[in-house]
């Protein structure tokens, strides 16, 4: 078979259009954000990308229908003359071998590209190891032009972090997007790592809502991510070091890569 | 070589015929249900698949003659006007890698559907982790029409379970046989997970046998599965929390993956 | 780069050859066999195997001159009229993956059968698990012909071994050769499975020797084989049960594969 | 996407360069000593090595800019007579798979076998499993000649050391350029493997500049060397069994492999 099969539902045509990008990962902050945001705006499914590099499973729904899982993308479109038409791309899974991660990223990269994608907005979460309250927006950009537009939504950018440069599909898709004459950012909510952390992505989506001109009400993440926070609070009044399988009950499929 | 080689030792001509799917998993139920239908039958193999996503491997008979690892599938033409043409799809294993998986898979329904086929049923076993006396049959699948007719035989669609979804051949054969047009529906015979599991098996059967109006004796099935009962008695009493590697003599190679 | 590269330095024209493969394995039987016959034959080198599916590897030789590691065939040329041209494959490792366990095989059958290849000798270890005096072959083969001229050298053809069947190049050789139309045997010299063993390839010679009518001085390897015995015997007598490293030390690499 | 996709950002015309590879791995005394005579040369950068072989990476640079991890090209022209044109090959990592290593070997051999590269350099480190005072650098090469030539420049040919071969880019370069009818020489500078070591790279490049009659400062790596030196020291004196965490905090990445 096709190593990435990209199916298309609806032929679009868009103006300039931004790719925003939200796949599993820490905390899973990017998919968080791009979930919502596509729920919000709301943005309409118009292609369903499979391949080999994700895993041979089949979700099951709760009336017992299956769906192949998959990378999706929906489109949105400005209703404000300041606004942008924007894809989303969001999924169950990130490609699970690093060949995969490079060859689903430019698949998707071929694919944007031809309805006129030049930027890039890459969601993510920064894992601080420990409980973040109030967490900040990290940046990493491939314009200096970026990064001070960036600054001025308060993200910041750091000098040491993240350390060890980014990992998986929300840095290829920057680096590679390079290769296709795109430019962008990413954003990295902050987030302790632990949790399913909605905070880390309400943070990053008030940061995109400022780029990108958009009037999306945040309230529903704020809500779970105070579910969040007292499942939290009692796995710290409980003050017991092996916590951790309470955690993971409470917490949904992280994926396996920042 | 090609990556997926499909060996055919007879052309048939088969009228809207149904592909069952039954390769090794969870207890083995998959593979023990279709290796019964096609003895039972009987069907008639007509076609081999080699590939080098299945293991460099050699089987060896009790007269020293060896056979390549393969899938194999096998014909039956129906014999009363409520029946339907059947493809049994069986094997040594599934394919050794996720992307192995897709191809192999892949590949097997691009040959089947030339054959005309529409519609699949693939057995699996559905672990559940202790001994399950009377076995339900756990279904998914790809229409809530079929949703509905498989109730009627007694099919379970829990809203929880599989709540991880499907791993392996019997989710891929449905999610990309609808990339193909096809649909269908995932059988699961709950099993313990830790035998083969004949009577498991025998539940898939007599849903199978009961939607495609099929006379088959089961009751081969039931003795092999009175056999695994008393090794499991056996273990059972001797009480031993050690007991483990009995079992293991017991039972045969159950394949890598659900 | 081509997947598997096949470079040629001699042309040979041979007579309906018989391809004898002996990659490394269990005990290195096959390997030390294939290596003793081409020495002692001698046999001709005229082609060398390079593959991806190789480890990225150069060996260094004692006047510091490396070498890529390969895959090799050498030819040897009938003396009688009651004997047969010969093509010997060995090498330093076999595939290192199941993929390219499947590549490399079909590709050296591939360029074998340009040279008139219809019959096969693989070479092989039999790991017993624990020390073998006289070390039995055991044999599998492609056809009841085969199975029956072997016996009539000597060879053991056992009901219940090899159990779970042959996994790696000497049985895959056998199990892809058929799809070349080519027939052949195996030979598994028994071996502990725990040193290099040349009284396993004495064993796996002798039959090979009777079977292709070679006239081949074994007695090195007998002084070989007495030599591990010496070791294995101290080894013994220390009668201590961390004896293993010591063993290590003696003995060559074994491959990682059976 | 292209396996290996290689970006020339200036067409360089050379005469009769030597290749000299330093990639990361043990001590990283092949990189340091790369991207040491880059700077000193120094070396133009003319083309990027892109590949789904290396990690899904993208660094992060203290200004926020991202940059996706790479295989790099720079050029460097004789300046007298007795020089010759140079090419270096740097980069971030490795091929991080044995066929991924093979791939990205071939694509850069491919690429400057037409820019008229018919001599390789390869720099390595040698781990000694101890410290090392003045690290003696060893060789390997593709002829006697080239063997004769490096001992004069005092690089040591040991009977048994490599005694495993060389794994990974140094050695693989050496053993695919012959296929390219390539000459070479590996030179491994002994080191710990402990800890990176500009010693090492100190002692390679010494013989390398002697070898290419280059005039390269090394004093700047003698000055990171002694600071290696007193971290190296304060461990020791520590003499805690458990240091091994302060050390990893004063080294770079080292890679994986040799």
């Amino acid at each position: 078979m096709e190593d990435v099969l990209i199916r298309v539902s609806e032929k679009v045509s868009l103006k300039d259009p931004v790719l925003v990008e939200g796949l599993p990962g820490v905390g899973n902050v990017g998919k968080l954000a791009a979930d919502y945001l596509r729920e919000r705006l709301p943005a309409t499914p118009f292609a369903t990308v499979h391949s080999k590099f994700l895993p041979p499973q089949v979700y099951v729904s709760e009336e017992g229908l299956i769906r192949l899982v998959s990378n999706d993308l929906s489109y949105w479109k400005a209703k404000k003359p300041d606004q942008r038409d924007i894809i989303l791309l969001g999924g169950d899974y990130q490609g699970i071998s690093p060949e995969g991660q490079y060859e689903l990223t430019e698949s998707v990269l071929q694919f944007v590209v031809k309805l006129g994608v030049k930027e890039l907005y890459t969601l993510a979460g920064f894992a601080q190891g420990h409980l973040v309250e109030t967490p900040r927006v990290l940046g990493a950009a491939t314009s200096p032009a970026r990064v001070e537009a960036m600054k001025k939504h308060g993200v910041v950018f750091s000098r040491n972090d993240p350390g060890g440069g980014l990992i998986g599909a929300s840095g290829l898709f920057l680096g590679l997007g390079r290769l296709f004459g795109m430019e962008g950012v990413c954003l990295m909510g902050e987030t302790s790592g632990y949790f399913v952390d909605p905070r880390g992505a309400e943070a990053v989506l008030q940061v995109l809502s400022a780029a990108l001109h958009l009037d999306v009400d945040l309230s529903e993440l704020e809500t779970k991510a105070k579910e969040i926070d007292r499942i939290a609070l009692k796995l710290h009044d409980a003050q017991e070091p092996r916590s951790a399988p309470s955690a993971e009950r409470s917490r949904e499929d992280l994926g396996y890569i920042g």
